[in-house]
């Protein structure tokens, strides 16, 4: 019943600190390759949905304006939000607009310019992804500690360790060394992170995703059209699954996993009748360390529990059973909260058709996943991507 | 190929200054409703999409906890925010969530609760809905001063005149005196139109909508389901079309028309396979009065330029060829951004049931049409219901 959509483009600026532009040329960074690298104009596209959160300086209302940047004016009727995992809800909303039969041709692009703000008013804005009235406001939670809660559960339940913790650390910023558009390309050991200074115990600051500034864009297309364009390699939207819960991490009732995160791998391994086994190179969301442990419990990669053994057997890095975050992940390529699930698909996508270089996995059956977790599990996506 | 969908429930808060209630209640009010209109639970719903524009309250991210207190909790995974067009934007992904054959029932929900911040933020954060940095910042053009300019436009082009826009608030005033959930009861003359104050001229109070809060709810489901739940009068979305537009007035070209609401109604006539005549009963976007009469020509009611005309001739009242705004419109029964476009769907599908009771419209092909700006036409949606 419903349409196949494929990707055709795929574009990112750099991450990190980006003072060098506005929030408009930021997103024209991202929105230029996608379009260059689909080969196809402005006139092409049909739809765009922006992907943003709260760090948008003075543009209140963003979709407008960046769309009018990028010559795009027309075209952009709506902006979404999902905290953290914003650029999969633009996914979402573009591949549906297509596979309805509405429209043929949509760009997804997915933006925020979070050093806009002190590092003091970003941590309210992002507290506010939590639970704000109680548990941020009258504990003064933020996202260091939430993970931290989740970190400690694991560690008490499942024996996870510090040292398991940062071996996801070492990991990203290896890739990420090897990752021009990443926002941080230093390589750490896993005692520069034990050693570094901690933030919420167990989490330390190597363990932490930065704060970054970033765009990415994302252009799909029916697949007539990609028959149309003669597109050469497309990558095939196969499921593109969705979870939310509670707010309140106190009513959740388990803090080594998140619910969402689950829904949604569930739902997107049904429609792709894919199963985790089948998954040869995965992005997932690790805002924190114990995040990218959790995520391959909650993918299916491991038995639950047991995530950290992965890390020590060195199975998701490249090479490995399942590769993941070869580009360094959000820990180090960089986490711009509108940008990161439509860079996820960026990754996935040059990966899958082979445009990797350093860091290309090998695959046999090109399946691959994207993961991307909103709030601390108020929202999550995954996606199951093939060629 | 798109699979047809229908509304099978509407609720709608009480609007107006309602500080009896939290976002979270405001919102629940038009929730319950809807499900009780649908006669079914939350637990039938697959997925849930929130519009909601920058009117919070402290809720930056109000997806989870707005869905949470309604017992939704986990099917809200998304956000959606096209300024004042918001509720049209979560009605649009709603409807191609199910079209695409993704999920079967979809509620969407729209809230704002304008009246949390004091009415000069409420003009800063409208404000941002134009073209912030050079035309609102530089010039100090607020929404009444956008609306003035397309008003002079209109007078100075046509010939239409303060009387004309008037009518439109007579018009509103006294539909909203029959509609208990209306912010502004009280009836007014052409002459009482004239003597309010003048806010930015020819725009005076009364041609003018107020700041409002309140919510509304529609729940689609797709042809299936609805057959399934054996649903006794569905109303069938026949075309939901989109448009936008630079977010520079100064760069629009023209100032009588907004070329993105004209896009939307092509684009929703063409999918609909319906014209204008066709159309026997609106809602339009009437946030001050000239924008009804703009509506109207853009709609293709009237030829350019006679848009007054229809008023003159009491064309869009009650009985009259297309009757528009029986509910009040945004001038008198409020304009609580995230919640307009839904709170239309609620009122066409009113009336397409023939459950309006005193404003109720006389059907024979039972057409019916939603029009929906968003900033000073950066967004527009028009919608065509029918049952």
């Amino acid at each position: 019943m419903r349409r196949r959509v494929g990707i055709v483009g795929v574009g990112m600026s750099k991450f990190g600190k980006r003072d060098d532009v506005s929030v408009r040329e930021l997103s024209w960074e991202a929105i230029m390759e996608a379009l260059q690298d689909a080969g196809i104009t402005q006139k092409d596209v049909d739809l765009v949905v922006a992907g943003s959160t709260a760090y948008r300086g003075v543009e209140l209302y963003p979709a407008p304006p960046v769309s009018e940047y990028s010559s795009l004016t027309g075209k952009t009727p709506i902006r979404v939000e999902a905290a953290c995992a914003t650029g999969s809800a633009a996914a979402f909303t573009a591949i549906n607009s297509i596979a309805s039969g509405m429209v043929d041709v949509v760009l997804a692009v997915g933006f925020d310019k979070m050093t806009e703000v002190d590092t003091q008013t970003s941590l309210a804005i992002g507290g506010r992804g939590g639970n704000y009235e109680w548990e941020f406001h009258m504990y003064g939670t933020t996202f260091p500690a939430y993970y931290a809660l989740y970190a400690t559960r694991h560690m008490a339940v499942y024996g996870t360790t510090e040292e398991d913790m940062a071996l996801a650390s070492v990991k990203a910023h290896k890739y990420a060394s090897m990752n021009e558009k990443a926002h941080l390309r230093n390589r750490v050991t896993v005692e520069d992170v034990l050693k570094s200074r901690v933030i919420s115990w167990p989490i330390k600051l190597l363990d932490s995703s930065p704060i970054s500034d970033g765009a990415a864009a994302v252009i799909f297309a029916s697949e007539e059209k990609i028959r149309e364009l003669n597109v050469d390699t497309p990558v095939w939207v196969e499921g593109i699954g969705y979870g939310s819960d509670t707010s309140s991490i106190a009513r959740r009732g388990e803090w080594t996993s998140l619910r969402a995160a689950r829904d949604a791998a569930n739902m997107a391994y049904s429609q792709s009748k894919r199963s985790p086994r089948d998954v040869e190179y995965a992005t997932v969301h690790d805002c924190f360390t114990i995040a990218e442990i959790m995520a391959y419990e909650d993918l299916g990669f491991a038995e639950r529990g047991r995530g950290a053994t992965l890390l020590r057997e060195g199975q998701t890095e490249k090479g490995g059973k399942v590769a993941v975050n070869l580009f360094g992940g959000l820990k180090a390529k960089g986490h711009p909260l509108g940008a990161t699930g439509l860079s996820m698909m960026y990754e996935v996508t040059k990966q899958l058709r082979e445009e990797a270089g350093p860091v290309q996995q090998q695959f046999k059956n090109y399946v691959a996943l994207t993961h991307n977790v909103g709030g601390t599990g108020h929202y999550a996506y995954v996606s199951i991507l093939s060629r």
